[in-house]
């Protein structure tokens, strides 16, 4: 919150109380400035938002590739082996980031499978000897004792490893920079709290989690190590961009889905419809690289795990949930469950979003109050979670096992179908099936085909009941959790419901139905629709049941659409993220960013050769990011007058400050040459984003100085006339990916001023213009 | 070519020689024209094409939203019903083009087979009582008619149905509009010819053709049908326009590839990655959904006709080439063969595009001699294929049959393994399995799994052999012809082959080799991947091959990429088509826009208020498509002298013909009303594109008459200053998809003009850019 010192001419409280006295304190006025919708108040940024329940100041990342001389000297001399060099480490890091997730994804398998493992072995030990009370006592304290660890870990040290992260990711690579997401101390209790979570049995998945260690991982490989402990080499200051780094953490987070879906395709298409903002044919290519060596990587560890060595976890292949032994025979009719369970998971997924709204805004409230709260918050859900998966099996009947399966029956294992629990032999409870066993077990089990008389409509009323409450108040806890499976097992109750319902009536096999109940739920939530198709796909290794997935998805997606945003978007919103939309709301059709720029405070100016004094004070008055630099002087070979202004372009205020800390101050007000900018300044350096204007010194001498800008200016910035509407200056700048839009006058005469404002992120979005312009958003509601 | 009389500015024969003589025409001149860099000559834009072998004038698209007033109006007074009226029909027309893609697609497999099959049993039948030359000449007559029906079809009704249209598909939705590509003639001539040149024999596919054919489709859809009848419906009129007729031939290609592959995903994802320029997640899910539409037509048809009642056809199900019977197990050292067959993939598909480049060189030259060599070229193709497949099998030596494989064998039907040929019975011809059978039978006996014995390495190589030669000079030929089957067929050969050599080494399955093979020189060929590997993964139904399928493609593209680019891009080139890359070349950061504009011929711009005669003067002797207008006057609230300039936007020639034609001219020099103009105009009409300067008369009167030009101008048009790159100019081109981008000046002084220039797509080239600078490419040749 330091920095919110110098926020004088943008600060606002988080209510959205805008500062309205910005006006008179203007000291510069804009020829221009005449408003032509009248002026409500002053169009401000919000530079605040709510990440991990805690307040942080949000910076837009630069994707804007800066051209001035330095930069084209630089890029002029970068030789062909330094080219080579950037390509090759481009691909060691795609496959790096790959290779990182894979094992890591593998580890944490690993260790969930093994202490959930031991953990159920021994409550299974405890009922098998009808001591049900220290079955309970053990069950419920290694569950606290595992939601505690991960719940600390998260509230003490890494606030941003709470929840999925995926929607931080979206924002990232929408162009938004969440502090403290990438960090090594993330990464380490992600992985940690991601193990303990999944674990104590929480209604969470990993899936959400290992996206953001993906990431992490990318975004700690691209800048060579943790913020203290960064290694310099020199070939990694080729990534020390925003571009390269968006690059890879695109990389990340589809291997993240790969390694939690086992899914390499499912995680590319993830990325490019779910994540991603910006999306060429290359990255194509490089992100289906990263999730290729995931494969590799997790089928070879599988292969090694198959001979024993890795304790209880070695069961399964890559494909996670099989289906394929059902030959799907449908007609024509079964188009009419299919539809209904479209329908219902577009409802139901709505409805989800809806209430987890609700229970998230409650959560903030109750996660503010301080890091107890937290943590008793976390603990109570795990207690409630914990003791209602030990009691509610024994509401179930025992049932006798079928002979003619082919399966095992009654199991006590650690996995396994058909739990015997506290039944007799050759009974099992099929509650203590679904409940009693880790979460992908439980998917299953409720996916298992060829077995319509497994379960109980009763035991399946209880479970849908149990994880619709779970999957509504788990999800805010400060623990790392995904959203996939709690909506995969949500999904899958119903469906099986409603397969068992149906049975009658329907060829469709009640396993599959489970598997288009989870997928609807998921369209309905989240609404992807190719990604989870083939994800799904992936999941359960079932071509023929394509074509009604497809469909399922479409109506599901459609539905939903119909209520609310995707849960993502929700999450987004809530957590306060400048999130910018690929659509313009229709309104902005009707207003220019000429009337926007009007309501701005007037912009701050450097000429080409700046007194030392004013670009200081403008730092440290301001908060901006880039200055406009403008020049008077003669058209060349008309001649014109000494009226004529020039548009130089915008310099950064990262490399104004590298210029007030190596004090490359001039005596007298000249041009420089461009040796003398090499001499001082190096690409590497000018690529540094950081820098405070706190730590800067200047005497009072030097503040009579001046600076050449030319050589460090941008001269190639996006500019757009003054009489574009706001719609199509949004969609430039989202196409592009920029920071900053400089506005030029339509008018062509002496005495106007080139730029007549800039417009950033904050200023283009529906939300904050809305605040200014409250007409405009009228005829929508006609 | 009547189009190019008026070309006297920009015209250029067809050898890149430039006309030179320009400067000294222009009458205006620039008062910031002076040349920055030495100018060699003038920037010269080539608006013409060879497209089927034929030169076309070259038109581009206009995906910008042409806000001039009149669309404001209308977009202000568009009701919440015709809202709902155009979101409706977007799905309903999305979902005809699935449908109708559908039902064609069955209808072109169902006569294929149909013919085909009724073709081999007479063949094999004659075969059987040992009448070879009877058989000879039946089997060379019957595809000497069909080739010969498909030829003269395309030859002399619709000359760019011949070909696949992957690649004019792909240039359109890169904004360049190919003449004649998308009409019913075009459509109904692809139909007829496809089913004929397949059922030929010829080694080209369906695939290419049916991707063309949605498009069509698409297109007809979206404009109401055919250009002489088309339906005049109010709703149809929202789609008259670039942008949706863009979307809608992206659903239509996605449907194509569906239903040429029966894969929904892979249709999907081809679009994507191969021929979209622009995707926005709401597009995604619209492809999906025709596509879904696709396979349920499919679906439901094969359901249909596996009763029998479709004559030879009903055979196999969604699945084209099933090899899910394999239980894929392999090591890590199974790699080694992965690798040999991707680095072959990549030599391999490099040389087939290198030479292919050759071949269809030098069948240009052929084709541009006349209709009846195109013709002849055809059908000597014809023959040389039919007797190749007829002769060659008699090298081959007759194989017993195993009786240990539970298959029939051998067979003598429509299709089947075995084939018997010229063997005595428990005999089987390896070679006649391959060649003496449709194209897609001959993939599926390639394919075929747990036969390790089947083949002999003997005739492998002549089939290799044989397809290599075929695949070369057939696809150049005037009928319509897909690239992805002849590939298929060459790579599934030398992955056979490699397989066998390999068999004491791995556990790798010989159909998964071929499998490998021919997914390898796909990826080697066309530098696909993601969309490949799900295409494959939907052929084949073996999700387990999904990694090494992953490998396989990543090493073919990498090795193909080093060598040459896409059989894709080649086409493009050959065609002329100026298709905008993804990726600035990185000289074009060293030229800035202002440089560029200096080198053409200065810019034509009207005032608010126009006399008649400058307009009908401009539009008759320039083809520009674009006008700046611009006023002089005062800036508003600073009273700025009246030398200011005001630019107003951008007027579009669609729109100027629209008002001489209207006769909308204004006795005195006055500005005009909204609603006078609304009275005169209806956005249903400046939607409209066509109209000819030509078909224009203005008396003398009206000559001297005034137009005010105001409210049809677009007031919003995309600006970049002099001093942006080249690279980034590009890069906002492409990325907002523009037609015109207007450049202004740095300099802001009373006299100098407020647009510079007018840039165009193919002012941003790399190759015509390099004609004029030619010294930009020197540092990369360094």
């Amino acid at each position: 919150m330091s920095k919110e010192s110098g926020l004088n001419k943008e600060s606002t409280s988080m209510n959205d109380t805008m500062v309205e006295e910005v006006e008179e304190r203007d000291p510069e006025s804009n020829p221009l400035n005449e408003p032509l919708l009248k002026r409500n108040r002053t169009l401000s940024s919000n530079p605040l938002a709510l990440v991990g329940a805690k307040v942080s100041y949000i910076e837009s990342l630069d994707y804007e590739i800066n051209e001035n001389d330095l930069f084209k000297q630089d890029w002029r001399s970068r030789s062909r082996t330094q080219v080579l060099q950037y390509i090759f480490w481009k691909w060691a890091l795609a496959f790096l980031v790959g290779l990182l997730t894979g094992v890591i994804a593998t580890l944490i398998n690993l260790a969930i499978e093994n202490i959930a493992g031991y953990k159920l072995l021994a409550v299974v030990n405890f009922i098998q000897k009808e001591r049900y009370l220290t079955g309970f006592l053990y069950f419920t304290g290694a569950n606290f004792i595992l939601t505690f660890v991960a719940s600390i870990l998260c509230v003490c040290f890494a606030p941003t490893a709470a929840g999925p992260g995926i929607p931080e990711i979206k924002a990232y690579l929408n162009g938004v920079d969440t502090p403290n997401m990438y960090g090594a101390t993330t990464l380490f209790v992600k992985i940690i709290g991601s193990i303990g979570a999944v674990s104590a049995g929480l209604d969470l998945g990993k899936e959400g989690p290992l996206v953001h260690i993906g990431s992490c991982i990318a975004s700690l490989l691209g800048q060579g190590g943790p913020d203290n402990y960064r290694i310099k080499w020199r070939w990694l200051r080729y990534f020390n961009n925003d571009r390269d780094r968006r690059d890879l953490i695109t990389c990340g987070a589809s291997s993240g889905v790969c390694a939690a879906f086992r899914a390499p395709v499912g995680g590319v298409l993830f990325a490019l419809e779910e994540v991603a903002t910006w999306w060429r044919s290359a990255l194509l290519w490089r992100t289906f690289f990263s999730t290729a060596v995931v494969v590799v990587v997790l089928r070879t560890t599988i292969e090694l795990c198959h001979k024993g060595k890795c304790g209880l976890f070695g069961e399964g292949g890559l494909i996670m949930f099989d289906v394929s032994d059902v030959t799907v025979n449908y007609n024509v009719i079964d188009i009419i469950p299919v539809v209904i369970i479209g329908v219902l998971g577009g409802v139901l997924g709505s409805l989800y979003n809806y209430l987890l709204h609700k229970v998230l805004r409650l959560y903030n409230l109750i996660n503010q109050k301080g890091k107890m709260y937290k943590l008793l918050l976390s603990l109570s859900v795990a207690l409630f979670t914990s003791i209602c998966q030990y009691c509610l099996p024994f509401l179930a009947k025992c049932t006798p096992c079928d002979p003619s399966l082919s399966e095992v029956c009654p199991t006590n294992g650690r996995s396994g179908n058909f739990k015997q629990f506290n039944c007799p032999n050759g009974h099992y409870n099929d509650l203590a099936t679904l409940l009693l066993t880790t979460n992908d077990d439980a998917v299953r089990n409720i996916f298992s085909t060829n077995t319509p008389f497994e379960y109980q409509p009763f035991s399946i009323v209880i479970f849908f009941g149990l994880y619709c409450i779970l999957g509504l108040i788990t999800f805010g806890i400060a623990v790392p959790s995904g959203l996939f499976l709690p909506i995969i097992l949500m999904g899958s109750g119903y469906g099986r419901l409603l397969g068992m319902l149906m049975r009658p009536h329907t060829n469709i096999d009640q396993g599959l139905f489970a598997v288009l109940g989870a997928a609807s739920l998921m369209a309905g939530s989240m609404r992807m629709t190719v990604s989870l198709c083939v994800i799904f796909l992936e999941l359960t290794n079932n071509l023929l049941l394509l074509p009604i997935t497809m469909i399922v998805l479409l109506i599901a997606k459609t539905v939903g659409d119909s209520f609310n945003p995707s849960i993502y978007e929700i999450i987004l919103h809530l957590k306060g993220l400048p999130f910018m939309d690929a659509n313009p709301e229709p309104w902005m059709r009707n207003l220019t960013v000429g009337e926007l720029v009007d309501v701005k405070p007037a912009v701050i100016s450097f000429r080409g050769v700046e007194k030392v004094a004013n670009i200081v004070n403008a730092l440290r008055n301001t908060t901006h990011n880039g200055f406009p630099v403008m020049d008077c002087g003669v058209v060349p070979a008309t001649g014109v007058a000494s009226e004529a202004t020039e548009l130089h372009g915008i310099i950064l205020r990262a490399h104004l400050i590298q210029v007030l800390k190596k004090k490359w101050f001039l005596k007298e007000k000249r041009r420089t040459e461009e040796w003398e900018v090499r001499e001082k300044f190096t690409w590497v350096e000018l690529a540094e984003r950081e820098g405070n204007i706190e730590d800067v010194a200047v005497t009072k001498e030097e503040m009579e100085m001046f600076v050449d800008l030319h050589p460090l200016t941008n001269t190639t910035p996006f500019t757009v006339l003054e009489s574009m509407s706001v719609a199509k200056a949004m969609v430039l700048f989202r196409q592009v990916g920029l920071r900053h839009m400089l506005v030029v006058p339509k008018y062509q005469a002496s005495g106007v001023s080139p730029v007549i404002g800039i417009l950033t992120r904050q200023d283009l979005l529906a939300h904050n213009i809305l605040t200014v312009f409250p007409q405009l958003s009228k005829p929508k509601r006609k």
